[in-house]
């Protein structure tokens, strides 16, 4: 059976990734009910789903409706004409094998970022190195960068992006480019529409985009030769029927990514405003989340748990927390009231 | 973009596997809707599925959810102490990625049957015999049985399973038992009981037995050392939010197993008298297939097709076709019908 995670601080749950809630309630069983998730970069505002039909559990998927699955999310993703979409039960899947699919020794991540890629590649035996700095990666065999980045939000142009897989193509290496966060940004941030040939393969996440992390759904954007090698990984049923539709029905729902954004910045902004009050220190984020330092991070981390809210924080930055956007006017106020804020006043609505 | 399976006899859509209802709606398009589709050991009466909550889609799965699913798992399967269970999207996904975990040259399959292993192990780049006989296996690396053996429902006894995988694991071996179709088979036909120690891995599917291939739910069962290295293949989620709470309710529920047994154990024997009014030879089945050959096999399946009826062929084996059990009487009269025979007589109820 599977084990918790090791706590890497002491008396405090700080597992791997976000969005452990139940360990959460565990470590602070006093906290009040219902907890409020900021651990994670997950969407608060879920993408309506209609139950999906009964088919899409009774009967295996389709080859016709994958196909027609990865054709919307080719669209969506403005991916260029050479570039081929493959569907993956989250973008995670795609992260395990790569590893094994990529012959590499040498690996460098662009840091400090998401974990999983240096665990995954490790795994697999290759040396993997943290880069500090882009010009780092050019030497070797694999290169990583989610972009933009998380926790910080760094952002590297897409045309350096397509350089490196260039330079990095032309001695048979490969760039992974993770946009589990592009969404939100400007389209001319992803690398994907102008993905040119091979040396690139870009992830992208379907869950934290709509909300609905629990469906499991993700993407691969690369070339032929290695979308098929991806493909026949992931077999001839590679996701579920709930995930065909309704991954099918959103990714075509454009006004309802635009709508989604507006509200995502409007509560960004405010939640800006609180950790300025509050004394953190705006340390970058996206339009999911917001990073922030204070010298009492693990004080706030505590103190915000016992109030029934989960934020991220980081075994290598004990200085460092992220914040989801809070998705309610109520979520709002629950979040001021643990940061020790005044209520917001009410003049000028 | 995906492509369709290239036929392998000429003009039929003779694709890798069964259940691709819509290719043959392509290939038949006169055939009269709804399909019928017998193509698959998929049991015709799905488990009652109450819609997933929406937590299932909207957060990420638990460590603790997937813990009590694969607690759920190792119950129902009435697993020894010492083996642990391995949540995966899926058997296929344990199918492709075993050959990425355990390093072996020399591979044998006991043939013939269902066609994913030797792909996943051939695309690892390992050399695989099919074993025409059981005592072949012991002088591989790796030896997969599928048992009971799809499709002619060949059954190894779990003590011949045992001794075999002693004697690969002292070799650094290991035995691949691949149990998608046991769950209807006395339990101890399952080698999953008297699991002892190293050198076996066993498959078990969710889908097939409840009839929610849809859901994309499955397991390993394995000691130690092997369940941590596919868990950690898999990664953090591996599986959906619905499958996790459809799952761990439907493997407790041992009487509906037992009633769905009673139900298609009463279907199939219906249907071995339909087909051998029909002039088919029987050659073996499960609970939920039958295995039947005729010298115009190939004849009857695009008959079949032309009254919407799909069922299994294979390319290998001209004169085979494989019959998925008719869930409803409704379905059996269409079946009688489209294999010329007289309607049944209503006297004696």
């Amino acid at each position: 059976m599977r084990e918790t995670s090791a706590p890497i601080l002491p008396e405090l749950p700080l597992a791997g990734h976000g969005g452990n809630l139940f360990a959460a309630r565990r470590a602070y069983p006093q906290a009040p009910e219902p907890w409020l998730d900021l651990s994670t970069g997950i969407n608060p505002y879920a993408y309506p789903i209609e139950n999906p039909p009964p088919e899409s559990f009774t009967r295996l998927p389709q080859h016709d409706e994958l196909c027609a699955l990865e054709a919307a999310a080719h669209a969506a993703y403005h991916a260029a004409a050479v570039a081929e979409v493959v569907v993956a039960p989250g973008s995670q899947a795609i992260i395990n094998w790569l590893p094994r699919l990529v012959p590499a020794r040498c690996v460098g991540v662009l840091g400090f970022t998401y974990g999983e890629h240096e665990r995954s590649w490790a795994a697999a035996g290759a040396e993997v190195t943290i880069a500090e700095d882009f010009d780092e990666l050019a030497s070797k065999d694999i290169a990583i960068i989610v972009n933009p980045n998380n926790p910080d939000g760094r952002l590297v142009p897409a045309a350096d992006l397509h350089a490196l897989a260039l330079a990095l193509a032309a001695r048979g290496g490969l760039l992974i480019v993770d946009e589990a966060f592009v969404d939100f940004v400007d389209p001319s941030a992803s690398a994907v529409p102008q993905m040119a040939g091979q040396g690139i393969v870009v992830l992208r996440s379907f869950g934290k985009t709509y909300g609905l992390p629990g469906l499991r759904l993700g993407f691969a954007i690369a070339t032929h030769d290695l979308a098929e090698r991806l493909r026949a990984a992931l077999g001839p049923w590679p996701v579920s029927g709930a995930a065909i539709a309704i991954g099918s029905k959103a990714l075509r729902d454009g006004a309802w990514l635009a709508a989604s954004r507006a509200r995502l910045m409007a509560q960004g902004s405010a939640l800006d405003d609180m950790l300025a009050a509050a004394g953190f220190t705006a340390a970058g984020g996206s339009v999911l989340y917001r990073l922030a330092r204070h010298k009492e991070a693990q004080i706030w981390f505590e103190r915000l748990a016992e109030s029934g809210i989960l934020v991220r924080r980081f075994a290598a930055w004990p200085e460092g927390l992220r914040f989801g956007i809070p998705g309610t006017d109520a979520d709002m106020v629950r979040l001021r009231k643990a940061l020790g804020l005044a209520p917001k006043s009410q003049t000028g609505r």
